[in-house]
């Protein structure tokens, strides 16, 4: 018996990757897609012509996506932030799992969601339901979880790359600054002139300099996991690519610790994760792109006593949809890479 | 009467940008163009057909270079490093001017080149007499030189964007991290499956991670500046673009300041600086593509107490060849922005 | 005593180029801007950070922009078609001079205009005052034109790639085929789907196959000149590019000539256009951006009796702006190439 | 029982493409790799740093290739042309399968080879046994074959673009133009100025004009299948990006014939075919990117009587390596999309 999915969100960047993985997932069957719709029910592939032939599901339109609740046993919310903590308590409270992929449910603390969203949450309830959906940090939590909140694209990278040094307390965590770079899918799927094409091609510029809203689920984790506040500098950059993140971290050590050590400390950290690769070369985003890995690598700068890790790894996969597959394989048992190798 | 200038290295990127900016400029004329070739003498057109109808100069054999010094006033050396040093003397002692693009003569201690470049200096006497050719810091010591140490390109861009802070004594000169992003161009010419496209498109990664030969450049300037030794971490990155450099740099205030204040700052500092704009929006390297302007902005991350600069430049233009005519328009007497505005 | 000019349009592609263009140019004054603007009247720079301390002139609302007549000599329109119909003639009756770089006035026939555009054409009068701008065919009517209808970009490549052979008789009319490709500013700088960067990069299509508006101008002009009715067929593309026009033109020769003869024979035809350079080499886009020149070369495929004719430029500038300044070179009395080479 | 492969020739971009695809696909097994390598015996992730942690099989230097046929069933040779037909006829004696991505053994006669390849064939008898390996033309053949000639990229979205009006006679053969376009990867991973980032990256050029060496390729099998001589006038191009071809077909209607007609010709014709899919829409090369689809879409113009095809595909797949698996699932007896899809 195939597990059956519903794809709330369907016609954005994430839910076209949702899309692509879960047809080749052996384990699943999509059952419904939906999205925010210019007309009536369409369906996907002329929205998607890259699914002609492939996919032929009707998108049925928002509004009516609730209704979905009733034939699935599991739905990806591939929304905006705001939207999902709207129409999530009604999945739960039909019993069904949620995967949900906006920032609704990542941080534990409303109030901290309501000062960097600027919006009152609506399901503070349903926050200490939702799991942080990072399967290298928290796996046996999310195979139990009805709610995961999938973390976001830089996060994902940032987190990755600082814990184990974090952990070990080998940073000095009022010195953290995270330099990170996304391709231009990062900004969705909208028409605008900051992502239109003669506009951002060949070109190079930081955005939300020091006040990213990725800012505070960064905190938040790396806060639990070195059991200290953290406070981060952090300011994110468009490339002219369509994918990839590079988040190029600056830690300030507390003591002197050789690469090889460093290398060591991190393979046997991920050891028993198939999806980071600790490489001895610095990563190219190239390298990740269309894959489920976040590619890490290390450097000491003696003459500074910083340590500066390289995290890389494919917005729309590791940083969204193929983490969000990784979950889904942990929540129903199916082998971790299932679909996604 | 018109200046005569030469160009030794005529066929690289920044050969190419001092050809194009040259023919614009009212007050010289190239006599001369020179480069190491595959064979025979060439006209410079075949190499670059942009200049067919344009420029039919021949471009002589890089072993014949040193016969220039007859006919000009004044060359123009976009030569690789350890190459220039062996040729400048040849220059001075004719009492010809020489501003250098490479590496050679920028760095006053030949110890420290040395460390850096693994190559005895050969003309250790030379460097004395080398003016560093900044102009926003050294415009009275650039009108009376004979020789210009042009700097590099991503030193341009961070002594830019720190000098007025570090000048007052506002930072902490202990975590001073810079990130900078550069276009392929960076790489130079020559063909490698580094810059080949199909490797090279469509991704972003870091390179040099702490050991960029900029380091003790920037280092010195400054220690120079700020009156007190500085070390800087300095991790450099290429983007899937032709041209430009940000530099998104990250400096621990010592007391809090106010963007307002910084503004002005940086303001005042460059007021009587052509080609460097203060901006409230962060840059865009498209902004200055083509351009020998340096754009900086700032923001202050109050949570951190950071402040971020960003500091944008062409990299072909205002980080080589468009500051080398700069330093040829102050050392000449010409207008400072003549031809390359 | 300078040309006062002014640019209504001012805040697309074109418009800014002309800008950028006008304000080298030594014989004029640009003395108004004007756009449809979503607000009030803005200074432009704000629009284009790229004009910072160098243009700071306000933007007026286009409503407005009839009032410009009293202190013009000259104004460019850089308007979409059916704008420009409705404002030419106050200019024209206030004795200004225009040229339009809309498609409003480049054909000579009412009818076919608007069977292509689908709108009535306004102002049928002032069609037979128009030249059509393309002074390698046209520069006599143009130093005495009043009002200018700058070709499109399009057919500025094609014309000129295909006139020598025509007008000697030497290709078959019924069989010309014309394929080209644009880099996707040819769209304009209102934000799409089509030209959003993660749909456009790293992507290549033809669209308006058989359909594109171009057509008839170039046909019109074709058929003039070969004194005989051509019918085309044109497929134009997208490429993932700014900028930059190749058209590859596929003639059928009526008898075999030989490709010395033709390189003659086109050498000879644009023997005193300094715009035009025919090429031994296939050209590439690169090498005419941001110029004004259109690059030529030609290839004949004795195996079938073809020859191919490769012609390019750049869309904004000898497609547009730049040709629109060479117009008013010759409209003025200026040196063709002044400000513009 | 699993098929034991190997690759010789793993280290170019069809290599690469063929080990992702045969990783993913469930009735084979990668037991070989080689390639002309530098130095010696090699690990293939250090030279594909994507592949580490997914394949470490040792890639063997080419010299020692040959050894390789006592342990696969079949063998990929992604090699140069003249460097498969040395390396062939082992193969074969050893009554190994040879799935060869060379042009080779594309041309039935030797001669034509050698015309435009200037070379000798040194192993005209192997032309006979070798099958085209077009699985929309040749399936029965295919399966039963010993040796494929697997298509060139160019040829495999021409042949398939015009195959359908061909054989039902309705074009003039003899004014067929194909204009195609192909991304950087075409040109293989040896860099060289021409596909240097700098130089490719914004420009748009073509190439090979009227002298390609897919033509004799094209003109094989469209006049097999058209059962006349046919020529074919043929330009290539590059654009700016990774991968995927766009061939834009313009055949001459004998008579007319409505698009809906030409829509459901195509659609019958490749009705039992997987991977062409006919479609409304102009297609755009990223709908096929690291796909085995080959989109095709038409449009007749009525005004010169010509019909346009638009033909699609992926270079590196459905133009080489993922043909490749599906000419290897049809030798096997495997589902024809296994792996691929």
């Amino acid at each position: 018996m195939k597990v059956k999915v519903g794809i709330i969100g369907a016609t954005g960047y994430a839910g076209k990757e949702l899309i692509r993985l879960l047809l080749r997932h052996p384990g699943i069957e999509i059952v419904s897609l939906s999205a925010k719709l210019p007309g009536n029910t369409s369906s996907i592939s002329p929205i998607f012509p890259e699914f002609k032939g492939i996919i032929d599901l009707p998108c049925i339109n928002f509004e009516e996506a609730a209704s979905i609740a009733k034939i699935v046993d599991l739905v990806f919310l591939a929304l905006p932030h705001t939207v999902s903590m709207k129409i999530v308590p009604e999945f739960l409270e039909s019993g069904k799992k949620v995967i949900d992929l906006s920032a609704d449910f990542r941080l534990h603390d409303a109030a901290i969601y309501e000062q960097w969203y600027n919006v009152q949450h609506s399901c503070p309830k349903a926050i200490n339901e939702a799991v942080y959906g990072l399967p290298e940090l928290y796996r046996e939590e999310i195979k139990k979880a009805g709610l995961i909140a999938n973390p976001g694209c830089y996060p994902t990278s940032v987190i990755l790359g600082i814990v184990p040094l974090l952990k070990e307390g080998l940073v000095d965590t009022n010195h953290i600054i995270v330099n990170s770079v996304s391709g231009v899918s990062g900004v969705g799927r909208e028409p605008s002139l900051k992502a239109h094409f003669p506009e951002r091609n060949e070109s190079f510029a930081a955005y939300s300099v020091g006040s990213h809203r990725h800012i505070p689920e960064i905190e938040q984790e790396l806060g639990k996991l070195g059991r200290q506040e953290v406070k981060i500098t952090f300011v994110t950059h468009l490339a002219p690519m369509d994918r990839g993140i590079l988040s190029t971290i600056y830690l300030q050590l507390k003591k002197e610790i050789d690469l090889k050590n460093l290398l060591s400390l991190y393979n046997e950290f991920y050891s028993s994760c198939p999806f980071v690769r600790i490489r001895e070369e610095f990563p190219e985003t190239k390298w990740v792109t269309t894959t489920n890995y976040c590619d890490i690598s290390l450097k000491e700068d003696k003459r500074t006593g910083q340590v500066i890790v390289l995290s890389s790894l494919d917005n729309l996969i590791k940083g969204a949809s193929g983490q969000a597959v990784q979950n889904m394989n942990l929540m129903y048992g199916f082998e971790e890479t299932l679909g996604i190798r």
